[in-house]
């Protein structure tokens, strides 16, 4: 029996596989959001923070004639643009094929990108947060599981996105993500009524992702029962996370210490020892940050390949 | 078309459908384990701490000729057969169709069911816990999600199912239990590679059940967004839980109050305070135990019905 995954988010953005790759800070370029693309899924440039201007230019040119989209954390955006104005409306002029807003009020952003006629992704980890994402005119709602790698919240995969269904019904899309990382995720999700998947730590494990060595091989020597959601790693950064966000990482010995340590690394000392580890690749310095999937990856492959397989495996799955 | 829904959980008790009511402590009682039994899926009462005999005695006089299961919380129930040891065989006496045990070791509990010809039931949180659960001779591992209403711990459903069924290959049945409410998780929790569901929330809000109306209307009306995990409840119980377990719960006034308070509901106030809003079904003085599933929960119905549906709506999503 061939099943067909020609879901809503195919026709909207002509897709052949419903499988979306994570704006990851720093670590989704243009190189794995093209393979993505490319594949037949859609890729977005990880903007993160907004801090570095440069760095999103350069990953558009490495995207080439690929069409990707970019995500952006929306909270500090708007303190960069509040700053600094600009970044913002000059990806949009880049008519990416949508832009990935999570973790913040999006309103503002989300008409700016209507006026320039680019959808709009909101990644969203309550129903509430599906309500705002909404009203604020969103045509893609994610919904993101306490599972996933990187920042997130509380509620799980597997009810969020139903009630999430529920609320949206033909209003919007709506995505699964968290813990998502191999064609039964994708069929699951299917069945849970989303139109398809954003899958991050999958592709953070991917040979173009832009993520240090010893990260990579951490994660993949790791079972799921290995991550954790703290707050250590934007304390070591000095990064003022609203709540109530934490990041899911890897536990090493440098969280395992911090997590005792009232305050955790605070200090210039602490802050200047993370920084290096992170550089440094050194993935017991610096925790991996990388969702319960890592459970489900044995090991780095090309970005294609990872498309591929997964519509192959959710293929069997549905056939069954 | 038609799916068929005849897993080896089926096929190994003889059942009609892949849906197992959970053992939840003095809510599953014996009509409610015997109806979903008459259903076609399997049916356990909620022995909980092993604190009281007569109640399980009248649990299993009221499931009448019906096979069900029973449950037990494994460390409560240790310290009980230390302190006064035999409810544990008694019930093995009976020949329940299964005996389910959740939290702490469950060796030497297992190997009493397997001598009793029992089969086990294991719930675990996490992949060491399957193996330890695989190690005990467990039929069945339940792998529960942190979604899930009750105690439970931090890994999310959509992620532990999968790699638990990798880890376990033929040598024992998985289930997949936290946050399954309708025939969407049943046929997500298929995808993932279980060989049936574990429902309690769904279950709690049966018409079956032995939950104060308070509790159930409070659960109805709230969204998954409301729940949290903490250990006030246990505190105000004077139950000891072991790490890693917390218990969800619907946020209240209650959980407000107290979860800013160091120590929580210690003293014989608080605890009396507890005690008393419990007896009345007072949902904003003591909290409803229930899951992130509330958000996919409408009415309360009689538990052959939602068996019934459950399935029906499974067979629609997977022929889709
Ligand atoms: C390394 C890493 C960095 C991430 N950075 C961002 C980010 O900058 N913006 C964002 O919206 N989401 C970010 N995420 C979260 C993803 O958008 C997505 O929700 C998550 O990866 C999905 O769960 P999964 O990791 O289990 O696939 C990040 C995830 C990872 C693993
Ligand atoms: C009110 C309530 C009481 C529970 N009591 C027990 C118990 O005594 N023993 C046990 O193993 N699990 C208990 N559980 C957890 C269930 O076994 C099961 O894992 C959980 O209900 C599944 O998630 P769901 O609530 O989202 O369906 C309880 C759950 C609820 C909602």
């Amino acid at each position: 029996m061939t099943v067909s995954l020609n879901t809503r988010l195919c026709r909207r953005f002509g897709l052949t596989a419903p499988i979306v790759s994570a704006p990851m800070a720093m670590a989704s370029g243009g190189r794995l959001a093209a393979a993505v693309s490319g594949a037949g899924g859609l890729g977005f440039i990880g903007g993160g923070y907004g801090a570095d201007a440069e760095w999103v230019d350069a990953q558009f040119a490495a995207a080439g004639n690929v069409a990707v989209g970019c995500g952006f954390i929306t909270w500090a955006l708007a303190e960069r643009e509040a700053r600094a104005p600009g970044l913002y409306d000059s990806v949009l002029q880049r008519k990416p094929a949508a832009m990935f807003l999570s973790f913040g009020d999006l309103s503002g952003f989300a008409e700016a990108a209507k006026a320039a006629d680019v959808p709009v992704f909101a990644q969203v980890q309550s129903v509430e947060g599906a309500r705002e994402a909404l009203a604020a005119g969103a045509e893609v709602i994610v919904a993101q599981g306490s599972e996933a790698g990187g920042h997130g919240a509380a509620r799980g995969t597997m009810t969020l996105v139903p009630e999430v269904v529920d609320l949206v019904g033909e209003r919007a899309i709506v995505l699964a993500a968290g813990g998502i990382a191999d064609g039964r995720g994708l069929a699951a999700a299917l069945m849970l009524g989303a139109e398809g998947v954003v899958m991050g730590t999958r592709f953070w494990a991917s040979e173009e992702a832009l993520v240090a060595e010893g990260f990579q091989a951490a994660a993949l020597a790791a079972d799921g029962d290995a991550t954790l959601r703290s707050s250590l790693p934007d304390i070591a950064r000095g990064l003022d996370w609203p709540r109530p966000y934490t990041i899911r990482t890897l536990g090493n010995e440098w969280t395992d210490h911090w997590r005792d340590v009232p305050g955790g690394p605070r200090d210039a000392e602490a802050r200047a020892a993370y920084g290096k580890a992170v550089a440094a690749g050194d993935a017991q310095g610096a925790p991996a940050i990388a969702g319960e999937a890592v459970g489900l990856i044995r090991r780095v492959e090309p970005a294609a390949d990872i498309v591929a397989r997964v519509m192959r495996e959710a293929q069997e799955a549905l056939g069954r």
